[in-house]
């Protein structure tokens, strides 16, 4: 297991931080979630050999937010 | 049919913009909605004898924002 922070900008309500939570949870290999929208910060806890920190960020891009 | 501008404030998104139209749309009697979210202003098209702006003003407040 793995721990990541992503930088995530545009997360501004409840709203968008269940739309991120959600699209990261639904990824294999992905066991946890805490998104604090004040920062922008989106903690991961994932299984590194099912799921790639490149497919993360592409889960959450695909919910229209930027990743850094 | 009326027209009414309400100001409602903690929208934020598109997902607000979305859960506020859909909980007015909702609404018998309410036929258009438009939210513009950059000043917080909905403009909502209803058909009083139907429905009272006390309903649409509720629906709104059920959704988790407040209307002036």
């Amino acid at each position: 297991m793995e721990k990541v922070t992503l930088n995530v900008s545009g997360m501004s309500c409840g709203h968008c931080e269940k739309a991120v939570k959600g699209a990261l949870m639904e990824l294999a290999g992905v066991t946890n979630v805490v998104v604090h929208l004040s920062t922008g910060k989106v903690d991961v806890e994932f299984e590194p050999s099912k799921v790639s920190i490149d497919q993360l960020k592409e889960a959450i891009e695909e919910q229209g937010y930027d990743v850094a």
